[in-house]
């Protein structure tokens, strides 16, 4: 019962040969490109140029490890559980990338592309960037990408990425919109609401003409090298164990009967 | 109730920096190193030099892409259940990295390392493999690491490892003896079972000194990045509903009345 | 560097006590109480009288089994890689029960229970309904729980969740206000809208009192119970091995060449 | 390119009519059965006996809430990355129930079966747990389903839940050598190793006829129940920011600079 065909471009093997975008993987990438290319490869489905290359790199390698968080406890807390399924333990570290954390970078995207859908359109980006901090405070909605309850006053990875950015050719529409957008929040708030790093990543993202929607998807990929770096150290110097007992006796001392 | 104190070593941050093993994450880190690079950080705690970063960024492109899968195929129907949850469909497709499949390699690399705990000590590889194909054959356990049921009569992406293997100084006592396992495989079995990809990457691996409890992470973690891609792809050219409708009819079709 | 204090309510152990929910587990639950009564326990915190009881597990049963699904066919293709890892692939099915399946069920609950917030309320629920129809479709936005793709003209199970309010004394605002809802949308758009399973258990739902936020929850634990189903079934008949082969064959055969 | 034909047995559908396990959901199971017997269903394909059906709800009760453990930890720290993906959270923590925690259900269930494939069989269960344990001891394996770290003298749901199989017809080989395996133990170890829940559970699912592979299977969609529970909880009265907040404070405060 078959309604449409079933295809996929990505890889095809034969007993001797696989191919990957159109790449042998063993005469052209083994040996051949590194990590971060084939990492592009997989996002744009071709190389990158070596500008592009050291760009997408830069906004990679901050995805990577973000040191003790809700994700890296759950990756911890289920390979105490479960140490003979390292796969179950990166995953658990996966699922809480979600709205509160990695979502706002798919949000600041967002903004950004809907507000501009096409990077080469003559727009006033001041005039845009007014209208959307004052769209967003009407609807007493966060604005992402600015602002950070702990990296205060600014961000310190923000002006590192842009910094790339500026040497690799993209800085662009959307790197000044992010940075419009801070500007005009800090006017109308009275208080200072820099572009933090996930607007950054985000104004970058949109400048290599990703879509918002797969920007999660980076994160997601980028943490889970993080988290094998978390299950590591669990290994050998584990935490979870400790902590599990000190919350259940701390969370249960007020109920719990003296025995 | 503090029995023990609570420590990772892997990263801190304070407002205006950030300390990934050591790195200043916008000074050292962010423009300046790869994503390979970075990967190598998390796993071993330092950044590579320039032989070890080839051989590690070869391994990890293997790991990558497989095409269609069981684990891309898990990761197409949740995306297709929760577009907007990607975070959940990567790790659907990272649970079933298991025994089957990747457990291989943990499998692999623990038959080398638990025959050859000290790389330098001085040993009869000949002998040692010979034992190792005579007690996996008496106990009829599948010997790890070689053989392939599609890629023959060879898995095409050994020799493509094992080259740059030997260009940067990563044949050693492991790579011999896997490919002495092989050998001496063959000649028990009276059929050819060479060094597979699996095989050849537990014995880089080891030849790297990684336990091989941590091998499936970093399978795990280079199959994150493969999966995003399948979501792109899914995303523009979906084949999880087409797949889900066909199934179930012909799943149920021997039980469903005509209606 | 304490903020707050911690504390769970649930449950509490000493070495000869288990409490849960403020029951003895051995003396008050194993061999007292069913599965229904428990999973009601650990919704509301207390066990359910007659008529919830079984307007409660009336609702729960609908949730367990829905046949081959994408979140089926994500747990055997999980089961075929990790065998081992049991709940793996349990999990691995519940990942996709996001906004497209399950999520209209916590849609329509939240529709019924943003518009009316207090069941108690004395408010005309026609115009109410002429609202909620009318706002959606001025938003082009589709309103939950009504119509079905497959179940036409009725989905069968309305009526029987419907019966089964209407015995336990479960029809109340929310049960009429999903029935004025699907009758408006049915005059607005022209055809036959009626309320399906999702439009009727959310109104149940509400008429629990059930905040909309959990009701996805309850989905996604009956779903668990189901999912254990297919492992058993993919254990003793397979079909993962035999899909994953075929829709590797057709999705490639375009690119892959003939060898 | 079929190689086999894709067959399901457990549920269809018609546009009227649902059939699971060849009962008709809306006219046979909604309103009809709870969801013990549900549960039953799927896992037996039949509803089950009076007997069965109180033995049967009497261990599913006790798999469902074991209050803040890392499985719950795991949850809740999910749901505070992403609360709008309430099936990731059930999931994250699912999947630690793994070789640690659930694990030794089912490898307490394998020992009673392989020792004891078929339970009509006319065997010495005194000698059998002689030999048992003798061979575990010998192997230097931990013996599972005896003893118990914190439920010390006795673990109390052991009486409770045999107690049910006694009223219940449910007392039979398995049982006995499970409770011959604990007195031989604590003979041979000379301190007392009682059975606990788990070893009361597995000789239990082994009187069923539950083969010991779906056992963690059980545990796994019980426990689905009680994580709902937990992110009821959590939404209410938060833990994991407060956790994750003392945690990266504590954790990383030997290496993070005054600032």
């Amino acid at each position: 019962m078959k309604r449409r065909e079933i295809r996929s471009d990505i890889a095809w093997a034969t007993p001797s040969q696989i191919s990957i975008h159109g790449l042998d993987l063993c005469k052209e990438i083994v040996g051949k490109i590194d990590l971060g290319q084939m990492a592009f490869l997989q996002v744009f489905g071709r190389l990158p140029a070596e500008n592009e290359n050291r760009m997408f790199n830069a906004m990679m390698v901050i995805l990577i490890e973000h040191g003790i968080t809700p994700s890296s406890l759950a990756t911890r807390m289920t390979y105490c559980g479960a140490p003979e399924a390292v796969q179950a333990a990166v995953a658990a570290g996966l699922l809480g990338l979600g709205s509160v954390f990695v979502g706002s970078l798919d949000n600041a995207a967002r903004m950004l592309q809907e507000a501009l859908p096409d990077q080469n359109a003559s727009v006033d980006l001041d005039a845009l960037a007014v209208k959307i901090v004052t769209d967003f405070r009407a609807r007493r909605e966060i604005i992402p990408g600015i602002g950070h309850p702990f990296h205060k006053p600014i961000d310190p990875r923000t002006p590192a990425l842009f910094q790339v950015a500026e040497e690799t050719g993209f800085r662009g529409p959307y790197t000044s919109l992010m940075e419009k957008i801070g500007a005009e929040a800090t006017r109308q708030a009275g208080r200072p609401l820099p572009v933090n790093v996930t607007g950054a990543m985000a104004a970058v993202a949109s400048q290599f003409g990703l879509p918002w929607r797969i920007c999660r998807g980076l994160a997601v990929a980028g943490r889970a090298i993080g988290l094998v770096g978390h299950i590591i150290e669990e290994m050998r110097q584990p935490m979870a164990e400790e902590l599990y007992y000190r919350i259940e006796h701390e969370a249960t001392a007020h109920a719990r009967p003296a025995e």
